[in-house]
């Protein structure tokens, strides 16, 4: 952590910080420029976050210096984490996962229907929300548990895995109970008490980034989780809200190669919500790919038209069928696979 | 709502577009331009949103017309919302209420100096987190029942209203027997089941705007609560996400008026959260006064260098005071008193 | 300036650093903190920033610690700058002084209504654009030189002072020949070599913010016109871009206590482009004057339904000297006049 | 045009909104709906656009239906626009072009070097600043004539194309006397002035998106150069403003797939700018091109560190060189060239 003093700050002022600075049990580093004095803290600067030094006399700026995340930060683990789903599904490896569904499981026909298709085309996960986050009280809320069946149904019959959403801790160890990948929705992300509970079950976790998170604010909600002992999370970069309204979402692809530069932990990227319009699915999708990602989260629905949520997003069965081709031809240039 | 279809869309796409829409029990309306052909939709197009009518062959765009909130907008209640917090402190009426104190509860007797002095100035409602969302798992959390119970002692001995906020649908009952208007956090703006169940409780909320919610989003989050049965909601303004980073987000006042065209519910801004450093604090507050405000929520610490939480952004009593002062002259240059 | 080290960096690589920075003839100052170590620059980091510092081996990030301005900030000058514009007519001062007038110059007649209105109400300066930054090239764009006649005509005749834009360095002389101050729009914020011009020219500028300016970006467009020669700059915040749509531009009123924080420049508001609907124009005028801004740029027309340009954004004369009233009684309670 | 009456709106306020449209020589057709009434304006709105119907008695919203461009429009083309610069390079066509070279040129010496590497690792066109738009006064702005001398000799040297910046209308005859692609760089694509030049100029532009410019008014933009007569115009993405601050700014690469389907003109991509910091060049520059961009804009400077700007946004000729190896590759999977 550096103070930068104000340029009128009076020598009583400094020793005022200095004071301060030792009195919580951090050395002080005294540097005086043409301009500027500058005081260097030294320490785990962390811990002295607590305290506004802003506001001691003569204070003009305090400017971090220290990641505030640990666990999810590279320099907390070397290697990458790869969390593997069992039946040789492993997200963080050479092989790119593309998980893909419907935004909300509607009635077990469109589900398993949705589920047989995506399971054609490649995908090996399979998405579908049985609790749904709405803006409207007066939308579909999701099927809830009998969701949650369905999409275990279609796991036994296609040999799919499971993602699906939990957005209240009452029902979390039900979902827990279903799911083989939890969802955090991009408006839970600073759901704090949802994080640590979640960080106390033993289930991998996506982690979708906030509308307006920075990264490295998503990366600290990554923190409340790993913190609690679940070190199995998989970030997801969804969009984040810009100026710009003709895409719904403005997708920051380039949160995947900054978040392998800066965690240890996979990123996937969902393009479906950050355009919300299926026509710009596919090229994105690519892109994602080709910017590093380890997987994609893609709505797919079998009739986009009748869906009860998000179906102007979702690509029809053969539009992700032409896709994954796409996709496939993309890996192999970057010597992955998909 | 409008369909707007594709300069190129056939006859036959027109008449699948109305056959549709009639399906779905509505009537068309159907508009021929020189460049481009609409089609009315008459009904209440709240619950046609649910159909993905752009994925429909030949339709370019889908442009809804009406508000998609209710029991929020003006058009659904012609009176102004008051709120009634007892002993005369009535929230949406002609006097403006300031609601102050430190961002958490610290200790009884950090809380107790706060509430003396806020009051002394001219406070009527006491603010205080006992459950605090904190960006980092490493800070401090708050003093949880311990914390409310010493809210209710400074409520006893000053005479004051308390506001504090709720973070968990576990920990409501327990808010909800301590809180005279119980806060729904900028990071809960779209919990939405946090939001129905706070609905169901006999307790005024004050519903701070999410960093990045629209106003249209906000009146939403407000919907969810109302449609659940509480009518007495406070919407707080504390500053959205943009671009510029010396203050900490931008407090967007325009959202005052606009709020109060679109909706009958009372408006209250929090400048301290906005701007993140105390000198800017009561400038905003005069400005939030001057655009039509219905209250403040201001951060006091009784020595903001000691603060475990916020403490750049804290005023001393003392500068509270002195502001407390110039607010009350604009308010009666208003015609409202505070 | 300060260097942050890469955690592994190496002995060599810190010693590359500080070799660097002293071949570039600063001194270089060493703190090795618990994880990171960092090397504070001494000297005028303005000039090293040239340099890409980030670049060499083993440098994780460079923190300038300096303003990048010099003379457009505080600590150049400590008092305030007053810009005296004649007959008594002094921007920056205790009097808050209002621009006001249509956004377009359309017409003899309509012009010198909009003046005598704007007068009668207590304006002293009358705004009007002979020269139109238009979206739309099929747009009205201004009537040129006859515009800048009629606005000259208007100030004889009502004892008004003009305020008008320059879009191009060509006509740049011949606004300069009419205007009492010259206007830079916000899309020519960065307009750099139209900058460094206005800077050689003897006459007061006003600078609006740019839509996606920070504030600091604000201050280097002044440092520009200030560089060149030009003190007498007024700086206009008119409204940010941000997510939100309901209104036109989120107008960003923190700025004005910010900037007087930061600069010595006196600051006005223009509420009528933040907005974009005319309802709203005056509460944020009062929170503009109750933020402390020295002055206010508002769109008034004579009949707005037949504006060429901006209609909905403009006051009608009524409405606007309503208004003025309002001002003035929270000028009085500031202390100010108006 | 659709224009949405209030409520509350008079069967006369109705009749009076009709009787104006009319009066502009516009066919009103009325429909009235369960709650709203709204007015489709038949006719070609853009000059409606003109008239501030918002202002009318009983309107409440007014809502365009066409895009406000015409000549920049995939409906006014039918065919992709491609912009053939001699020597076979064509931008627009199967072929990707990558046009490579340093942020400024800074001598002889560097930019023939830069010149002789970007083209032996296959880029076809130069690129170089000779006149620099810089947010501070103080920062070096470029070498002018001198440097558009030596861009053209190493077009000579090694068969490169050439794309450099316009800053002003004055010096717009002499960049084009030496640019085979003329840039407007992001801060001048609102200065509608030099927009309307470089449309009377014989030269292909390269038209780079304004940092907060939706896309509509990037079109919008291109719109001034189009309808000037200069129908070679290249759209560039280069990078938006939004709140994370980690990357300069956020490259919105969904704009690739948006401008192709709103536009005929051909979209590049410049990553260097967008991000900031050349570690994350690479993976963009190949997610741009799986995304469908037709070329790439990238800075490369034979040595970073001594860069005098933009230095820590460059890659060396050896990344730039295996970035190239991996872009032939997608382009293959893709069906491109590179």
């Amino acid at each position: 952590m550096i103070i930068v003093m104000a340029n009128n700050a009076t020598e009583q002022e400094i020793e005022g910080v200095i004071r301060r600075i030792e009195d919580e049990g951090f050395k002080a580093h005294l540097s005086r420029g043409v301009e500027k004095t500058i005081i260097g803290v030294i320490g785990d600067e962390r811990r002295l976050k607590e305290v506004a030094l802003e506001v001691l006399p003569g204070v003009e700026e305090v400017i971090p210096i220290l990641q505030p995340y640990k666990m999810a930060s590279r320099s907390f683990r070397a290697d990458r984490t790869v969390i593997d789903l069992g039946d040789g599904i492993v997200i963080g490896g050479e092989r790119i996962h593309v998980m893909a569904g419907p935004c909300a499981v509607e009635s077990r026909e469109q589900l398993l229907t949705a589920a047989e298709k995506v399971k054609a085309a490649g995908a090996t996960i399979l998405r579908g929300g049985a609790f749904k986050p709405r803006t409207s009280p007066y939308s579909f809320q999701g099927l809830g548990e009998e969701g949650l069946k369905i999409l275990a149904e279609a796991r036994e019959k296609f040999g799919l895995k499971i993602v699906t959403e939990v957005m209240d801790i009452r029902t979390l160890p039900l979902v827990a109970a279903y799911a083989d990948i939890i969802q955090i929705g991009t408006r839970n992300m600073q759901n704090f008490d949802l994080l640590k509970e979640v960080g106390k079950v033993n289930r991998p976790v996506l982690l979708k980034r906030g509308l307006s998170a920075t990264i490295e604010e998503w990366l600290m909600a990554a923190e409340y989780i790993l913190a609690n002992g679940n070190f199995n999370v998989i970030l997801c970069e969804r969009g984040i809200r810009s100026f710009e309204t003709y895409t719904r979402n403005t997708l920051d692809l380039s949160a995947v190669p900054v978040v392998k530069h800066l965690s240890h932990l996979p990123v996937v990227v969902d393009p479906s919500h950050g355009l919300g319009r299926w026509k710009f699915v596919a090229p994105m999708c690519r892109a994602a790919i080709a910017a590093g990602a380890d997987g994609l989260l893609v709505e797919v629905h079998p009739n986009p038209a009748a869906a009860l949520c998000d179906g102007a997003q979702s690509l029809t069965p053969e539009n992700f069928g032409a896709m994954m081709d796409d996709l496939r031809r993309i890996a192999a240039a970057l010597g992955r696979t998909l």
